[in-house]
């Protein structure tokens, strides 16, 4: 971050950071006569998002705005706000995103080439929203801003969970808040068929539960992602994750005479397509065009992860075919199936996408490497990536990206795709941008928007912004306000923690159970379900670990101090360290209080101990000499709260540590 | 209530509640080994509503239970819950709700006579859910119940503000959680269309802002009511309420040469439909016959209310038509469009429902008198119900159930539709029930849930429970219970009140607005957007009156507190006053450590003012005698609480004076 945009980093809460920002030292203040006007061809989407700004922008200050609608340029010369585009913008990855924007006390304009770059622009007036004791303004800017990468992507997995139209509706306005521009929508798993076909109705009728959507509510989706300058890429896994598929068509499937159902659990499953069957081709063809047509876009993924071939090894057709063929390995096996299916694609105008498996010697350069392995799957360093763009493919980075392994926002916003990795120019450019995946086993649509939010805004950031925006403590500071405000757009993440912790104390006083919340974190890196058999995909999701998030409030903010008090002790400090040791000290006398549940009983333990270790540790803090048993008990208390407590870890139990030993 | 049901009453948290129980002094443990088996004909309803029985048995109890789906009685002869029923219900006014419900050591049974009486008695099994410390059970019970109304139903507004399809389903659920049966969907108003028309695309693209559902999501909640036992009514509010309507056909309206736009403000407007013009006739029945067929339901809804005839009156070519058809008033002249639009209807196979306005001479007792008026509007107390009753018609109750009046839920419950009026056994049957009445001038979806829950839920008991089922302290015990368990369902009353809050304070710390919002309730009886224009339909409906509710917390409390100390006082009592005083008195120092804004400073007296009153009473109370300056301070106090403040009025402002004068 370069020293001039350092300094208005502390004082504009913009998410993603603009390219050029300049102070205009005026403010546009923010009263009922506000006006909009728009300028330029096609205004169907920038109606519908200055509209959405009116009421956004209306509902966070209480100003009644008299004009509830934009009007033409020509019919309101003299509006506040004038926005002006040259084209309609298609939904590629050629399009022109880059907007300027300018506030001055007279008004605010923005500017783009296309209505979609205006969008961006829009969104970024509404970040510059604020306000004194008694005006509500927008901070004057001059603002110039393009994207970085042109795939800047949320993946939702739909299948392990189901996720209804409202749910990625509003996650759709969350992703456009923060100027992201594709919606990666993984619609068969194992677990469930979530896409109605006409042509082969037998799989939402074996293999949904009746969960899924109408091609209705699928255009109704890439109708209002588009309306807010969103591509849609559809995901049909294949040939492995093919359970749901096979519980369909069993005949389709690899391992001769096997019946199937729908997956419960979580994992890898051995259920996969049959290459070499004819109709294996025939269905997929029927299939993908039936679907194509609903998602304008050009690309479509086709997964293509995580197929073991235990069931081709154990196929002797299909061991023969591969001798017939000449495919060595099960790679070249899939390559050849890959190679089909984008036979099959490009007759419907569509490029291929799929997971990093696919990226095998033989696989032509058409197709799009999605960069999921890295070092953590045995990959090197880097994954696959960087090598698909030096081999000549086009390539799109979900590594490091993966918000459902609940890991810290900075792990996220720290995975810089490119880094100091000298690339040649066209090989850059082959390096489209990336994807936060939501894989969703064990998420509900009570807890989704928790699990994606506000985590992916930092990598909507990372993905927008230049390279040198990387300062994590600023990015921290935006990131609370970008946080709250998503809950104008109906966004879970924040209201929902108290209705689980209401559910789980049978609705009373939830104070001693946020307290614990608030320090608390899910047990991270797929720790939570261990061998995927913990859970079923209908077990209850509404446990305290649920109402856990990532980056727990409390814990991130003591474990600042208490490594700020080890390098450097003052008093200042000590004072806030011993508000946290003694809310917790005294937290267990609280949660005592409730009446006694069985969802209570398991955090027992937990509390009991917190309050112990606060207690002695207050003791230490405030210059008492801890006798041989509070010592004794310390250790007890902090080994305990190391381990894992009802799927969640306790997040500053280090802390807690260096501090009790600390002199 | 009789008195075995009164004992009963305070430990089962039934609602609404049911005709017969008994306690079996038995409890059925909820285990992982739950399972559910269906016997009856037609399973698509009750296996629907028993897997989302295991879904939110599980999400309550954090049971994990085994099997995810009820299976057939066949398949489990031995499950743990049996659910039987001889014949498919039919969704209408002659269906058979009633059901047994048996719940002993073993197992549970629920048997009906139709599926959608197994529904019912599946909720009441499902509030049925207890625990102890250490388990999770059924409370063991024997229950026999029917309701004592056929017609139960909530009526929704989406024309002044629209409420997407999300919002309509999850309260389709909060409905048949307490066995509510009819859903009445007010889709036409001056303020918007709300439904497409393929015969008339004019309608949705000139007067909804986009704002309308499709006919395959009218389709989608109309099948998603009837999986729930729900019927659906669709009212098309005519002749008057007419403003959207003509906003897209002008021509059909009672002003020649006038135009028209969508309504942005809320009252009772002029632009009413030509009776005398038979384009009027031929559009209602070109839109009544593309409608109808959506609804499967056989009654249908005109509305027919509030036209004031001012049009019809300055409009010579309607004065000649009435003289020419003998027609003396505009009652007569909309009698004779209401029987038009009757035979209309009869051809589609619907039965007319309109406002009572449409109870004239001559109307023909065919049509469904919905009865809305009463001493408020001028008519004699009682209202239509009754009078339409003797007259020969069916007729419906909503006087007494306009949830948005904002009084408390004590009024509704004590709203008993036929009372001490002795009537015919043929009269008592005409009358078919009630609806619930969300107009929402004032409601966004934000806020709806929390005008309608958790009030509706007794006015369900009114319509479902005997009448002598009638104590409002139980009621309001079992409410409590209820009302939380809606969370469940994503109905957002108490989750959404904290976002708002949030938003007020620019995400400060909401514990003093809290405290606020819990003595503070919004204006009632319309005093609130006073003529209508106060708010526009698009003004902000985030404010400090939209995060309050009716019966206010605290204020419901000390208010019973306040009265229970006057009668007899006693140091329990007191000590519980002196706890909500201090908090008050303390609660302006919170409020003025936030960073001001100008939503906050509009509640800036309110805080100040009820932190003085509180202290002086504390004093008082506290046996200090009051100084004069004292006296005088809390006078003034007083009367600035007395005022409105930002649309709210301190619902405990009485009981604090009433303190002050107590001696």
């Amino acid at each position: 971050m370069s020293h001039a945009q350092d300094a208005l980093a502390s004082t504009y809460d913009l998410m993603p950071w603009p390219k050029n920002i300049q102070d205009t030292k005026q403010i546009l203040p923010i009263t009922e006569n506000l006006t909009i006007s728009i300028d330029g061809p096609a205004q169907d989407r920038v109606h519908f998002v200055a509209t959405s700004f009116l009421r956004r922008l209306s509902g966070r200050t209480g100003v009644f705005i008299n004009s509830g609608f934009p009007t033409s340029a020509k019919a309101n010369p003299n509006a506040t706000i004038k926005i002006s585009y040259k084209n309609e913008g298609k939904l590629t990855i050629d399009n022109d995103e880059s907007y300027q924007l300018n506030v001055s006390n007279s008004g605010a304009t923005i500017t783009a080439n296309t209505d979609i770059g205006a969008l961006r622009g829009i969104e970024t007036l509404l970040q510059l929203t604020s306000n004194d004791a008694t005006t509500y303004y927008f901070k004057g800017a001059s603002i110039s801003d393009a994207p970085r990468f042109v795939w800047r992507g949320l993946m939702i997995d739909v299948s392990r969970h189901f996720h209804p139209v409202h749910v990625i509706k509003r996650n759709l306005e969350a992703m456009a808040s923060v100027k992201m521009n594709v919606f990666h929508w993984h619609l068969i798993d194992d677990q469930g068929i979530r896409i109605e076909s006409k042509v082969y109705p037998q799989l939402t009728d074996l293999a949904s539960d009746g969960l899924f959507y109408t091609q209705n509510q699928i255009k109704d989706v890439v109708a209002y992602a588009s309306k807010l300058g969103i591509r849609v890429i559809p995901e049909i896994d294949v040939p492995g994750h093919a359970t749901a598929i096979l519980t369909a068509f069993p005949e389709l499937g690899s391992k001769p005479g096997a019946t199937y159902s729908v997956e419960r659990y979580s994992g890898v499953f051995d259920p996969t397509l049959d290459p070499t069957n004819d109709n294996t081709y025939v269905f997929l063809e029927n299939l993908f065009t039936e679907i194509a047509p609903l998602f304008p876009d050009t690309y479509f993924h086709i997964g293509g992860d995580e197929n073991e071939g235990k069931h081709w090894d154990a196929n002797e057709n299909i061991q023969k075919f591969k001798k017939a063929h000449k495919l060595k390995t099960n790679h070249d096996l899939q390559t050849y199936f890959n190679i089909k299916l984008e036979k099959v694609l490009n007759k419907l105008g569509k490029n291929l996408v799929g997971w990093d498996e696919i990226m095998t010697p033989t696989m032509p350069t058409t197709a799009v490497i999605h960069s999921w392995r890295s070092e953590n799957e045995g990959l090197p360093k880097g994954g696959s990536l960087i090598e698909a763009a030096k081999q000549g493919y086009n390539t799109i980075l979900s590594n490091g990206f993966y918000i459902d392994r609940m890991e810290s926002v900075i792990k996220h916003y720290q995975n810089e795709p490119i880094g100091d990795i000298q690339l040649t120019a066209e090989e850059q450019a082959r390096i489209l941008g990336g994807e936060a995946t939501m894989w969703s086993e064990l998420t509900t649509s009570e807890t989704i928007d928790s699990r994606i939010w506000p985590r992916t805004a930092a990598i909507a950031e990372r993905l927008w912004s230049q390279k040198d925006v990387n300062d994590v403590d600023n990015m921290l500071k935006r990131l609370d306000v970008i946080s709250y405000r998503l809950e104008e757009l109906g966004i879970t993440h924040i209201k929902n923690k108290a209705v689980l912790l209401r559910n789980l104390s049978n609705n009373q006083d939830i104070s001693s159970l946020e307290t614990l919340m608030n320090i608390c974190e899910p047990l991270k890196i797929y720790s939570r379900n261990q061998g995927g058999t913990e859970y079923k995909t209908f077990s209850p999701f509404r446990l305290f670990a649920d109402a856990c998030t990532v980056d727990a409030k409390d814990a991130v903010k003591f474990n600042r101090l208490v490594k700020s008090y080890m390098a450097s002790p003052t008093e200042n400090t000590k004072a806030e360290l011993i508000v946290y040791l003694k809310q917790w000290s005294k937290n267990h006398e609280t949660f005592s209080k409730l009446e006694k549940t069985p969802l209570l009983n398991d955090l027992d333990s937990l509390s009991k101990n917190l309050s112990e270790a606060s207690s002695i540790i207050l003791q230490k803090l405030t210059n008492t000499t801890l006798s041989d048993s509070a010592k004794a008990q310390l250790q007890n208390n902090l080994s305990v709260l190391k381990q894992d407590h009802v799927d969640v870890e306790v997040a500053m139990v280090e802390s807690l540590e260096a501090l009790s030993k600390y002199n």
